[in-house]
């Protein structure tokens, strides 16, 4: 590779949805700021839309939004895009900005190809533990890097600082903590610490008004996403967890509302299910503690659990504010008090922020 | 150079003291897992001894103390040991586990001839902001690294979680926490926020004789440690500040004892001055709150100042526990709620375990 395209690194994004449009204009304003090494789009789209040319040109940072929509350019089917990417001579840094477990299933062809990838993309590490090897096999083989910080915590340092406990020797014992900022809110609002918190099924409603959880809140309360994050935690603290159906997870969705046809149905059908979760409240209330929604990994024991446990008000865990997520990850070396991380683990522009600063790791170590 | 020596990297090192002894364990281990770059000790001294040789031959991890115990050798004046680092033909990193002003003055020097640094000695980056200037210009310019995340709250991510912040275009607001392990404690016994707690010198004495503290205790009370830490953050954040003496420190040591001979006088002649401290305790419990030494980093008034303030009994800060640290970072990007990193501030194994993470982020920059 001739020296001067050794300064200048190619970007290719897939997803310009919430978290994407906020990565768009980090990059506008990081390619702004760092002369060294260049950064060149040379590819973006998004389910219906592209931007690229087949000489590999720069595209203009600015306005994409606006010139994705009025583009006339298809996405390329994933092994094309592979193939254009790896023609292009210059390292190739692929964004995923999406959730789809399509793109998730070919990061191994594209890092074989040796181009690195990052992304918030949970589906990628938390589906089948095949998936998982073959990501960082690949990785291995070509040199090629992989980063998805933000896949678990959005933005907060989550993924690195595990990977340095457990690459520098600390064993990990136990990671605990709320891993859902749809669920934190939810909670922090039903069971507050002090006062008495409003219904369940009113707490729902103003989460989803409020825009906190997915079009359709069973999406949230089936527990699923918490156990995708602790798919991936359990992996890189050295548990081949095999997927994340594979392990108990409590699902805050009331049996006979699992089959309801829509969300609003579901949401009017929840306030007769109100009693359960009072109970459940109260049950806590009486040892002075409260219940929170919560995600484990007991490594020692091998043994990996998502749902309700009870608090005491002085924990961590239950002075827990807004949708703020918290962690604890406790270890050899850290003894007694764990090593706690907290703040927003949710939202697109702190998700963003977890890609830009993976994009930047793969800058220092490529460019 | 050669592409084997590519996969080769030396280490030098300077110090086996408590880090240095701890750091030597985790690198004999690191060494023994990762057969790439291959981990080449050629260098290490105490203050009095020395171990190498002049071809440069691997030195052996295994029983490092021993060794250096019973050597003969000298260690190299600093101007020496950069001649003799950069004359190996490998990439070279200079681990500084010392305190030493002299070896932290030394770093442009390294870095300028391609030597990467990585330390926690705090000397390095609160002392003048000439020589912050110095060293970063000089890597800037070489391509060496230099990290540094055990000079503020040991182990945990705190340097690096700033930076990050930084670098993909956050604006932090203000920085606040507890950085001194001797703080938190003597703090969170002499005013927990349940039960009345000790008198403040007998507390004081207590910290001392649990090895909390250094061997004069005002070494720790007279807030300079504290101000150390505040400078490196407020320099990251993009304050020029000049020094650790350059904003308002509080000083925990009554005027009357600041000149007195020795530390077993000091803490013999403090229980007179109890009443003080009792006072300021007082005040806070009247106002339902806890006091607490803390240090702060306005970035958008551009005030740092370190000293005794109150906080509610349900703060974070007030909630900490043991000798912890806890470091909130108020951002535009994050909102009301802060980032928060909690956990062990201080100790061998967390301090070495930074240094070891900071020697792995070299790595996978430079091998």
């Amino acid at each position: 590779m001739a020296a001067a395209s050794a300064r200048q690194v190619n970007i290719a994004i897939i997803g310009a949805g919430g978290v994407g449009k906020c990565f768009l204009s980090q990059l506008e304003q990081l390619a702004a700021r760092r002369p060294s090494p260049k950064l060149v789009l040379t590819y973006i789209c998004t389910s219906k839309k592209a931007l690229y040319s087949t000489d590999h040109v720069a595209i203009s940072l600015s306005n994409i939004p606006s010139s994705l929509a009025s583009s006339q350019q298809a996405p390329l089917p994933l092994p094309k895009l592979v193939d254009f990417l790896s023609t292009s001579g210059s390292k190739t840094v692929l964004v995923d900005n999406t959730s789809s477990q399509d793109v998730a299933d070919a990061y191994p062809i594209f890092l074989s190809r040796g181009i690195s990838v990052v992304t918030p993309n949970k589906k990628a590490f938390s589906s089948s533990y095949k998936l998982w090897q073959d990501i960082f096999a690949a990785a291995e083989q070509s040199g090629a890097k992989v980063f998805h910080e933000s896949s678990v915590g959005a933005g907060l340092p989550v993924i690195s600082t595990l990977k340095d406990l457990v690459d520098t020797g600390d064993e990990v014992t136990k990671i605990e903590g709320v891993f859902s900022g749809t669920m934190s809110f939810l909670f922090n609002s039903f069971a507050p610490t002090s006062g008495s918190g409003g219904k369940w099924s009113a707490e729902v409603k103003k989460a989803k008004e409020l825009g906190y959880t997915e079009p359709d809140p069973r999406d949230d309360l089936n527990g699923l996403d918490v156990a995708r994050k602790l798919t991936i935690l359990a992996r890189l603290a050295g548990l081949p967890v095999e997927s994340p159906t594979s392990f108990p997870v409590q699902s805050l969705i009331p049996k006979e509302l699992e089959s309801v046809a829509s969300g609003d149905e579901f949401l009017e059908k929840l306030p007769a299910f109100d009693a359960q979760m009072e109970e459940t409240k109260a049950e806590a209330e009486k040892e002075g503690k409260v219940v929170r929604f919560v995600g484990s990994i007991d490594v020692t024991t091998k043994q990996v659990k998502v749902g309700l446990e009870k608090f005491d008000l002085s924990h961590p865990i239950a002075a827990l504010k807004g949708s703020d997520n918290i962690i604890s990850f406790y270890t050899r070396r850290y003894g007694s008090n764990p090593l706690i991380i907290q703040g927003a683990g949710a939202g697109g522009d702190v998700t963003a922020m977890g890609v830009t600063s993976d994009l930047l790791k793969v800058l220092s170590q490529i460019a």
